[in-house]
Parts: C-alpha cells; structure tokens; sequence
C-alpha cells in the first residue's frame, strides 16, 4: 500500500487514483469478487505492465476480446488457452494479454459498480500509470440503423440529464458523467479508418432496467401505450440520445472520480422507434457484438504502434 | 397465448399475473437473456409442472442447488448432468429437476429485473399455477453472528423505508414490497425442525451499491469515517434491518405485482458492524452460503410430502 501523500502527489503524473484514507490502514485488501487480493497475489507483477482495460457485460464476450486482441497484437500464445484470471468466482471474468486486461461487468449499475470498485483498486494497488479504459457493449438505438456503432459523448439518466445519483449513507450525491472526448473523437477516427461500419457520436441514456425502464412493450409489466413509448423515445431523440443500455452513467462517474481515461463504445442490436424485442439472428447479432471489439481493438493496436515508433 | 379474458379470470385461482395487455398482440415472445422463446421452445411442456422457483446471483450456487435438490428429492439421473437450459446465453443459468426450477440473476437491482421479467413471462406463457418462488443469497448482518440465516420480513431501502422506486418512461412510480408473511413464518418453522444453524425474521435493507451504498470503508471511494458508518448502520438495525444485500427489494415488488408467493432467505456472511472485508476462509463461507440451500431444501420436501400424502 502506497502512503497517501505518494497518493495525493500523483496528482501531476497519470496513476490511477483511489480516494480513501482507510486503505492505509488496512493490512490486506480482499478483492471479494475477482477472488484476488493484495496478501494472496503480486498485483504488481501480474498488472503493472495493464494500459488498456476493456469491460463488458458478458464473459463469453470478454473472452472472444481477449483472443481477437492477442491475434491483432499478434501476441498468441498457442500453447496456451486464456486462462481466467478471476476462476475462483464466477461473478466475473477477467482475462489478460501483454497490456490489455478484459474484464466481464455483467449487467446493469450496481453488477458493473462492484467491479469498478474492485479493478480501481486492482489498478492502484498494481501501481499502473497512463490507463484507458473502454466499456463495449451493446444497447438498443434512437432512429440508427442497427448495427450502428455509438461512442458516448455525454451518458445521461431518464429524465436526458448528464447525472449519475449515488447513494452514500443513505443520502443522494450527484455525480458528474463526463466522458474523455477526445478518446471518444480519436475512437471515431479509426472508424472511418476501419471503414467497416457505421459510427457515431451521441449521448447515451443509462437506465436502471431494460423493460419498462426503456419503455419496452414486452415486460411482464407494461401500463402505458405505444403512443407514450414513441413520445417518450422521441423525447430522448430530440434530447441527443442516440442509444440506451445500463452501465455507462456509473462507469463515466467513477472513471473520472479515478482519473482513468475513459469511453464507452455500445454497438445497437435495433432501433428501438420499430421495436422492443430481439429478433435478429443469431449470426447477425454476433456481427454487431464483434464491432465493438473490432474499433477498440484497431484502436489499441494504432496506440501501441505509435508508442513503439515514439520509442 | 392465452387471451387477457382467461388472464383476468385467472385472479380466483393461482396463475402467474402478467400485467401487459400488448403481449397478446404478439405473434411470438423472444426470451432474449434466456434464450428461450415461444416460437422456438414448447415452454408449457418445458416447464408447466413446476412449483417452486429458486433464484440465486451465482450461476454456480444454483447449479449446486439443483444437484443437492434432486438428491433431498431423490430424483437424481446418476446417467446425466444436470443441463444448463439456457446454454444458448451466458447472462443467467437455469437448471431444473421435476417442479423445482433453480435460476441465477447476478448481481443488483437491473440484474435480476430482467430475470424476473422474463421468468414471469415463461411462467405465465407455461401455464404454471401455485408456484412459489425463494430467493437465497448473501448479505452482511448487522449485529448477528456470520452464518445466521435472516428469512425477510419486508424489504427496506437505504432509507429503511418499505419501497421500492421503479422509473418508467422517466417518472418514478413506487411500488410495494412486501413479501409472504405466512411463507416467512413456515421456513422459519422449518429452520427450527432442522436445528443446524440460526435463523431470524427481519427486515432487508437492499442497496444499488456494495462499497459506499453499504457504507463500508474499503471500496475504492470513501469520503466518511469509521464513525458515519458506525451510526447509520445502527440507524438501521434500530430500524428493524437485520440484513443487507442488493436484489429484495425489485424481487418483492415483481413478484407481488405477478401474485408469485415469494420469500428471501440469505445468510449473513459476516457482522457489518465489526468489518466490512470478507476475510473468512474459503471453507467457511462455503458452508454458511449452502445454509438457504439447505433450509429451502427442507421446506421444498416437506410441501412435497404433505402434498403426496394429500393426494
């Protein structure tokens, strides 16, 4: 455990910030859900080497990322499969290859905010620097066609506010959502780069449920018209919502809380003015999941090789 | 799908509610996170024998329950694993054995809201009647001895106030959480005749967050003391608040508003009161995490026995 005023003079340099005193004082830290901890693991031989860090909702999805990044980085090993680094548990997946760590978050705030807390920490206690990290995954759109990639420029609640609530000791606090724009704008880039898929820049709403919290018509509950849900969609459109899913307020909120550079890449599985349910096939949607990974794997791959020139 | 005529009607007897007058308009219903479907499945011979539903956040712990279940039932297959029904998804495992049906939902509020929207829709499209339905799972205890097993008297929020907030469309509805009151009382007779560990009634506190939303001092963030934390989690024992976890209070309200008799029953695996870190061995924590299986276990067999000897 660093001493907190090491903590506080990283302030000029690009560590990765936690913000409580009583970390000092503990012995060990138990990383409950990764089934890891500062007593039982070297956290700075097995992460502090971690620049980029990539969550998503599904394990299976983490795993396909980390073996497309390591053929990308041509950084296979065939000897080996990716073992899981969290294989203790099975509330997360985490894998790794060179500087990538591919972590699963499950779905919605409070699954992915544990994980948040537990890598944050991770990252500190490995002493990591200069960190990026990306949540790709997937999200119903607002008027794109599907398959259509969105980066988060701003991640807002249901009332289109950029606002994450949090709250602590049973009061509310506000909390700021702001993404990095210029990885959102340097992401859109290799886009057009990529010139596979259509991109785009727009705000994300995050809701707190997928059913009548997205105003879906196909919940076990549902009291309100379609009428009331296209008014309400449209409302958002007009609002600069381009997408919706579940995770990206609270992952803006404790990113920036952190000083971790941060974006949010969601690929949209339908356009939700046409529908609710998930009617696609099976290969087109494992299409539109691949997108994600392909632009922030074509990103990873163009940072390092500008770093190798640099060097 | 049946008409909303039969739906209505089905109010003098057990049916599964669901309360959306659009899902008749469907021609079919995509199980999305289930991968199941109506169109694809033959969900009334899948599922309509079942009678009890337990749901659980580890995929592990409900696979676990279902093999100790067929064995307290005696309904093992020594020539067969137990199927993972939805293996076509990792976003929740479903496995079940004659009418008990064993389902993960993950972790948090929007977590187990999407299973809950989707169970209750299979449910209902099975045509399954007199089904109960438990959540077992684990929480911190306040002021109780780790491995006490706390049967829910009403969910609370971070407030300790019996509600919970659904947003819909952008507004904030509340709705209801209570739970079977008469349910609560038999597994707590239940516990009794076992005679293996403690068990309590109480209230459950549920929160959106396991670090600053349960007021410990070992997440990544904490701006309050030792003492802040002291005092509100003595607030809420005064409160009633035996238990703190994250899913009961969306479970309550769901399964109240589809006439599911629902009960929670979680082990506490440690006293928040003394620490926040889940430090005790591997070993241990195992044991106390088969104790809701174990009582739930007792009560399934029971209800079966009585009903043998009835019929």
């Amino acid at each position: 455990m660093e001493p907190s005023d090491e903590q506080r003079s990283a302030s000029s340099s690009s560590h990765v910030f936690v913000h409580n005193p009583h970390l000092d004082t503990m012995k060990d830290d138990i990383l409950y859900h990764f089934s890891l901890g500062t007593k039982t693991h070297d956290l700075p031989a097995m992460f502090g080497d971690v620049k980029f860090v990539c969550v998503g909702g599904s394990p299976w999805r983490m795993k396909a990322f980390i073996e497309y990044i390591a053929a990308e980085l041509a950084m296979e090993d065939p000897e080996s499969e990716y073992p899981n680094i969290c294989a203790g548990t099975d509330r997360y997946a985490m894998y790794k290859v060179g500087p990538v760590l591919s972590v699963s978050h499950g779905m919605g705030i409070p699954s992915i905010a544990i994980m948040l807390h537990e890598l944050i920490k991770l990252l500190h206690h490995a002493h990591c620097t200069d960190v990026t990290i990306v949540r790709i995954g997937t999200s119903g759109g607002i008027g794109l066609e599907p398959g259509t990639v969105v980066v988060t420029k701003q991640s807002v609640d249901a009332t289109f506010l950029p606002k994450f609530e949090q709250v602590i000791l049973g009061k509310t606090v506000v909390r700021n959502t702001d993404l990095d724009q210029g990885l959102a704008e340097e992401l859109l880039q290799c886009s057009k780069e990529l010139n596979q898929f259509e991109t785009v820049i727009g705000n994300t709403m995050c809701t707190l449920d997928f059913y009548e919290g997205q105003a879906r018509l196909d919940g076990a509950f549902c009291a309100y018209t379609e009428k009331d849900k296209q008014d309400y969609l449209n409302r958002a459109g007009e609002a600069g919502v381009c997408n919706i899913e579940m995770e990206s307020s609270v992952f803006a909120a404790m990113c920036k809380l952190s000083g971790l550079r941060a974006a949010v890449v969601c690929v949209t599985l339908l356009d939700r003015l046409k529908g609710d349910q998930l009617s696609s096939s099976h290969e087109v949607l494992r299409n539109y999941q691949q997108r994600p990974q392909i632009l922030v794997g074509s990103y990873i791959k163009k940072q390092l090789k500008a770093k190798a020139q640099r060097s």
